[in-house]
């Protein structure tokens, strides 16, 4: 095995497999990306998910599939269907866009070296973003994240995963609330895994619930990972995350977000510039409909928002800490 | 039938039958609350549930049920089983003190009659409360609202969803975010339910949506019902509401409370004296876990939260708008 996360396996002989994150944590079944095909229905169907791993993820299956392939036009193609597979998360447009590089310039060596050049970049980001952020965690902090920002989101430790787990390895006797994070619960089905496979203590709460932990005094730092960063350093991250933004605002709350330079959209000057992506309806009344689907009420299902950056106590990125 | 609304039978002959709203909106079944064992249960699992009617149903029950008892000891132990069913709500200790009352105080019949007029004013308090909030509204008023607060909750046209369905029949165009309120989805299963029949425009959103909608301007209103009210104007109500006041505070948005005079609580002065209900992590959970029932984290689940007065716009009762 050339490389191994808790969610990637990668080899050249074989390629990419990945772990199905929506059957998590009840089963681990292990999905080889055969075709663009299945890659491109794991990335939409959040089979492999966060935005450092489908950017890596997306890189790995592309790269060792152009191997295989002679037209340079169906190359391209693939590019373009996988770099348009989601269209809010900023890693995968980044880092499918340096593999093409280096593939027009170098050719498909190259291209498959820059993609595992990525992988293990990523585990480095990981490492430097949690030493960072642990410089901003205290001892006995009772800390509130939002999805999933772990090793199932990333090559490594993780984004604001990485940083609690960096501050409970240094015994600082932290707490975590993770909040449940609908409709796809990653919060509920993935942090809580992550969370008690590293033996933190740790709640699952409703996202609506946040509020009335910080009102009671029992939240005193809030991190959270992010999808894409504009110039003007606004995030977008998760649906939901903006909500808990005003909340640790309005109860004087310091709130991080953590993301690698990888996260970060150039091009962009403010948030309200960024795609934000509409999924099914399904996804929420899957839960209330049972095996009855004639009830089907509309539904608003946007998967991500914006938060500003005059929420945003700081932004921890490998490099240190940016903001105010 | 003596009286009848949307979720509630009563007649002197047969008793009480509720309809289980667990099993809302795919299922309409009607439970015969047969003995005290059968009631105390539907209230603990919310087959009925709504402030009000918990207090309505709750106190036709035991008045239609002392007139087969002969035992005085008897008769007070179920009122006071009954009594402690739910800890949060208030309706539920203030009507069946009433009735408590005017059994003592004039007997068996008294008390029934005591518990009919309840319900019958109930109807009437709902239809006053709808004036004056419909007051409130402006036409094309886009309202976010909470939970179930309509006809599941009352024995009339609701508290907040009833200004809802009187600015709906009067013709102001309005249209309305139904959050899905999280564990138990009252807002995702009985809003849209009772929405969809009174023909009012409306999308279900997630609970982390809210803010995300107040920030791009397509919330002007906020309306949510009330489980307790103190003296100082305080709100106990559904798990999330803090929440909301506190966003709505932050955008700009006006936060009424619609809530009739059997919702306050005069011995109690601020909303931090208010007993929070803490349920089962299976409520949320069960989502989750599927059929596999080993995964279980730690999980906190309160059921109401407390919004304090000064993040209150108004509060709409029978008797008019309370409020700064």
């Amino acid at each position: 095995m050339e490389l191994s996360s808790l969610s990637l396996r990668f080899s050249r002989e074989t390629g990419l497999e990945l772990l199905d994150q929506t059957l998590l944590p009840h089963t681990e079944r292990w999905l080889h990306m055969s075709i663009p095909e299945r890659m491109i229905e794991a990335i939409k169907s959040l089979r492999v998910r966060g935005a450092p791993l489908i950017g890596i993820s997306a890189s790995l299956f592309w790269t060792h599939w152009l191997q295989s392939q002679s037209h340079e036009r169906t190359i391209a193609e693939c590019y373009q269907r996988l770099r348009e597979s989601r269209p809010t998360a900023i890693n995968l447009m980044n880092n499918l866009d340096t593999c093409y590089q280096a593939w027009q310039r170098a050719g498909v060596q190259a291209a498959l070296q820059q993609a595992i050049n990525l992988f293990l970049e990523d585990v480095q980001l990981c490492e430097r973003m949690a030493e960072w952020g642990n410089t901003l965690v205290e001892p006995g902090d009772q800390i509130l994240t939002y999805c999933n920002t772990g090793s199932l989101a990333t090559a490594g430790a993780g984004t604001a995963l990485g940083v609690i787990k960096k501050a409970h390895q240094q015994g600082k006797n932290i707490h975590v609330y993770a909040c449940e994070t609908r409709p796809l619960g990653q919060g509920a089905r993935l942090t809580t895994w992550e969370l008690a496979r590293e033996g933190i203590p740790h709640h699952l709460i409703l996202d609506n619930t946040a509020a009335f932990l910080m009102q009671q005094g029992r939240v005193n730092k809030v991190f959270v990972g992010a999808d894409r960063i504009t110039k003007k350093l606004d995030v977008a991250n998760k649906i939901g995350t903006y909500a808990l933004a005003v909340l640790a605002k309005h109860h004087g709350i310091p709130f991080y977000v953590v993301a690698p330079s990888t996260t970060f959209d150039d091009e962009l000057e403010q948030g309200r510039e960024i795609p934000i992506e509409e999924r099914r309806a399904e996804e929420i009344l899957g839960f209330w409909q049972g095996s009855s689907a004639t009830w089907s009420p509309p539904v608003y299902n946007p998967a991500f928002d914006v938060t500003p950056h005059e929420l945003i106590t700081g932004i921890v990125t490998e490099k240190g800490l940016l903001g105010p």
